[in-house]
């Protein structure tokens, strides 16, 4: 198991991390502001997104970080999973940053869909764009009316009929869809009810102003609608498409998906850990320069050894992750997933907790807006439950372990 | 120790349990939808209260359930803290509810002390109308710049100067101030630096219209302000008036505190323990309901020894809030103190445990709007820093064990 | 819910505390020592008991702390499951307390059993002489060879032919058995396979030298066979009895089980608790009375925490405990089953912790034959397992909670 | 980072795992009872090794299974830290395993430090007969009187009186001491008071012959003495050595101890690591073999996600091992101490956590000699306090962590 950087990947990774601290990091509190004035509540038709980050945006890809995490070397950085990951930490120092590098997902994912999966046609009308940064994609799988932790319970379909795809159900928490440039959704339905387990689902790329989407409204979360990326519940009625909007074939939605989510979790994942690095730094540096009972808050009894802890959780979060991302690209997705399964439990999870220590020691100022622990809080939260919760990838991992037993 | 209920208690218990069940819960969602059209963002001067909560009071306060958490059985319920922690729970199940019984936190607090330590003029003028619910109140303690959960830090002051009090500072996280009924102001600040410890504080009662007093801004969470009471930063500048303004006297600010906070720690952690048991039943409606990979999610691996761990530590935390308010009936609230740190350690902590399980329960429908999990979440977390962080309840605690060992 | 002790119960809890504190803690090494030379190694036939304790139970008999367990206020104390409960948490915090007052396990439910449901002659022939402590007894119940946390899986049996019982199988872990006082064994097995599921079972009476009955050896944990009581491991082959030596009748076993389950266990989760408060303050006297890095251990970094943590813990399974005793004593054994299974749970899981703490402040020698750490270990770790383990609780605390929701 | 391994590393792991699996675990039950027939209690003197360990070290000797731990690639295998932390973790799954291979505590320390800082003399007078089995030998640094978790704590004496050194002072917990092949102990003392801290003590080879040192016992833990290693308390009365005896040179053993605890520390992590995932394996055997409630114990609710948390546990456990080992051979010891610490608290917790979990899942069985499940509690047990306690690396995690902030 090798996790060492090639000169290139660590040069990647050094200047992503100064672009991070010098100009994203900086940048957050304004940008908060400008999303409040931009993007008015239960109004996501009008939002807008700060010029800020547009002026960043052109900054990074001029400095040619852009679209670091495909593994294609003319498209994208050609880096390893490896590589990659610590690029990742990097950029999960800021909320804002990810969204900069063109790095964002669910645009990431859907990239690397089309750049495996997808055909000429499909690649030139919407990898072209995205990879460019000119529009946004989302993602619908999730459905408001069963449990989706097992993907089986789907409902939505996507059926054959003749030389067109036929849509319908409904779908929430597509994140990104109300983003004011999001200009295509990849749908996964049910096609096939009869075939086995596996191949009965397809995907579709949907253009998202097709008739009979309907973007019923943007989920929120605490009264924050994650705005302008937003978190939609869409109606499909009969949306009615050619036959080759559908990805990779009909019935072969798994085989994607499961090629979709290991590299995706890697970010998610490795995003975690340079969260959970950021948040530690906030909560020693608040807890060195505020004082109580007349010494500094971290030095009072107990906080040093819960500070020890989370090292150490942090720590060990960083290598099974990049152990992960070996095991990616040394065995390809399907070896690795029970790997990927075990990050998804544990780096979130981590964040989780270094924030919940990182609020205590900022006191009810770590609870508001000025500050971004709510935020990190919401990304690990949210990240427990986004890809299958943790107690399916609990149950992958202890099936794998009783395998040999039975 | 004995915690049974008089016949009395019960019947508040069970009346109050039927009407938050029957007509608190009920209203919920239409609460959230109107507070959003009369509430918003960012402009709290135009806040409003929903027609409906009026509604619901006025129906409690005919049936005779308002105002149960004064001991005073002329004024209040008569109720000591054991009975009275019963109700609590009863009310924990909605977070709307404790508001239409007339038992909203910061009002309890400040009516204790104005019941405990207001002169009658004092009593006449502003415990009167916040017993009829006409008005409401706040309370100005925490403090923007330094660790507040060291009280000794605090800056703001209460000067007496002649027969005045001149009070200069800034205080945050004011719950309720931005309440379009609050009146009035509890302001905790330092009027004798060279006395010892526990005698240089003052409490001072101040009219929100008084010149001088400037609230800027109701602070946020995730985007949400919490209206319509709003947790408000305030500047006092030169604000000036009679020294009868004082309660009980210039000095005497820690010892009133004290005799604030006991109680109102009770009704918190009650109305956790009540609000736990909410959340409990709904991951179990809910998880015995949706099912995945061939069975309720409830009965899916793992989760019913999650369910059994959460069922003992709620169990335990409610014996030993009964047993705290046991100690305080008995014993008063200095013999009690200790008694109060653990129980403000325990309870939120559990409703957390409870609030996590239950949104993993959920799923993403957890974290949204439409239920109330992230708001008995915000409860949980706010509470582990309200009225002391859970690291200085733990020092606490140690204190006293070691006390008879140094 | 009421934890009051009478008059006459707060007597006997403070004799107790004192007979302990004075005589039995001071006697612990000493006790230790001599056990080494009169119990010899795999040589259980030769055990004696130090004289010191019967000079002891001489003297605890004299001041009437006597067969305090038995609510029979003749033959017992009469004292209410919450008034015991408080008498056993005093003898808990001595390993060898509970045999100096003839409380000690298994007699204690043997004799409960025999008080409930024995014949007349049985009462004569056994529990007359176990009362006086003159005998000592021993219950069979768990196998080697089968899950017996299931009671369901007891293979061995206890045939009914005509006027006679015959008993065959294998039993284990049956403690008390090498005390060479022990006279006699309850031997419980299966008598109608064919009836339903708790009506197969019967509870036998056997004098030990009965032909056919082999103990095969005393089982020992790391070495240490427990002696003078011993786990055996024994066999019984066609050992024939009167069929009066089965306890209120054939097939009733399980009912006398659960009888004598519930009280035993308030028994064991008090002496936990006791246990838990000496090595608490054994972990506080060492700690603050060693330095290290300029300053006593309790006070280094953290220890205080983990120390608040854990009063937290004993206080809450103390209240929970007392709750259950309540329970069983107004309302019965079968409505408290499953506050029995909490406890079971709670109690020796916190004795656990305060353990493992109280052996790192105490560094090595917490881990040697001179202190009593090492043996509260055992009594914490074994009754984990003892009368089901967790687990088996925890199924029955969420079975009973999801109950209503089927 | 690069945890990959030569050919050569390997093959000695392959080797050594096929000879644990083969040779020394179905020699343990027979190992176990030749020891109790061997070693009579509280008869040190007395104690022999049984016949089968010598057979098995030939055996391993002669495969060139031998002295793997030494870095040095003529008198040992050459292996670097990372590669010899597989063949310990190979090693970690039998109790008797490391002695076989003449890998075994504190011979391994000690022949490392003899191999790094030894003299020529004491190179071919002590290290040449360790390295090929023929003796044993102790390392005496704990001290019973004070908290030895804090070196400078240390009383006993190595004072430098002309070309004598003189010892003083009561060591206890030697481990390996009492056994019969044991010729020469390394002893730690204070020298030098009154220089700065790190250069006070000296490293001294003591034959065991020589007069003065009195071995007064061996320490036994629930009954225990570890025979034939044992764990000794030891009196040094005026012990007069030549001064050639001290290693390195007078006021050098703090520099010795650095050097000689780093590797150790990686060994003994390692083995948990093995240790545990023997441990893992008996507990699922176990759990799918056992049936109750209808099932196999392991299938029964809530083991899988235990499961899947110790395998979590253990997988990152040992890639945080690993990554240590790396920093050991790419910046050296001092570099990597806080990485030493940090395993060192990780890789015994995880162990612990795994015992208990097993001896869950076996019952009472799984407190008895028959199994090794006690014994590799021990094992974890132990290691949370040998080479400094939990809490004193954890406060060394702390340090460095804050040691930018301040």
């Amino acid at each position: 198991m090798d996790f060492s950087l090639s000169a290139k990947a660590r040069d990647y990774r050094d200047r992503v991390h100064r672009f991070v601290q010098q100009r994203a990091i900086p940048y957050e509190t304004q940008y908060r502001d400008e999303i409040k004035d931009l993007c008015p509540r239960e109004q996501w038709q009008q939002w807008q997104m700060p010029k800020g980050i547009n002026t960043l945006k052109a900054a990074a890809r001029e400095q040619g970080l852009w679209n670091l995490f495909l593994p294609d070397a003319e498209l994208g950085a050609g880096l390893s999973h490896v590589e990659y990951a610590s690029v990742a930490e990097a950029m999960g120092q800021s909320l804002i940053a990810a969204e900069l590098f063109n790095c964002n997902a669910p645009d990431t994912g859907n990239m690397e869909v089309l750049w495996k999966y997808g055909s000429d046609e499909q690649k030139s009308r919407w990898l072209q764009p995205l990879l460019k940064g000119e529009i946004r994609s989302a993602f619908c799988m999730t459905e408001p009316d069963v449990a989706s932790s097992d993907a089986t319970n789907m409902q939505a379909q996507a059926r054959i009929e003749g030389e067109q795809v036929i849509l319908n159900g409904s779908k929430w928490w597509s994140t990104g869809i109300g983003h004011p440039d999001c200009r295509v959704l990849i749908f996964m339905g049910l096609s096939f009810p009869d075939q086995p387990r596996h191949q009965q689902h397809s995907m579709v790329l949907v253009p998202l102003d097709t008739p009979g989407v309907n973007i019923e409204r943007m989920l929120s979360i605490h009264g924050d609608e994650d705005a302008p990326y937003g978190h939609g519940q869409v109606r499909f009625d009969k949306v009615s498409l050619p036959a080759d909007h559908v990805i990779l074939g009909p019935g072969r939605g798994f085989e994607i998906a499961q090629g979709r989510l290991g590299p995706g979790r890697i970010h998610h994942c490795m995003r975690c850990i340079g969260a959970a690095e950021r948040v530690l730094k906030m909560a020693i540096e608040r807890g060195m320069q505020r004082q109580a009972f007349g010494k500094p808050l971290m030095l009072l009894e107990g906080n040093r050894r819960t500070l020890a802890e989370l090292r150490l959780a942090i720590d060990q979060a960083r290598l099974l992750t990049l152990s992960t991302a070996w095991k990616l690209d040394q065995l390809g997705v399907h070896k690795a997933l029970v790997d990927v399964s075990a990050i998804k439990v544990i780096a979130p999870r981590v964040l989780q907790q270094v924030v919940d220590f990182a609020i205590q020691i900022h006191g009810a100022a770590g609870l508001s807006d000025e500050l971004p622990l709510t935020g990190f809080h919401l990304m690990a939260r949210s990240l427990r439950l986004a890809d299958g919760p943790d107690e399916v990838h609990q149950a992958m991992i202890s099936r794998l372990e009783l395998k040999a037993y039975r």
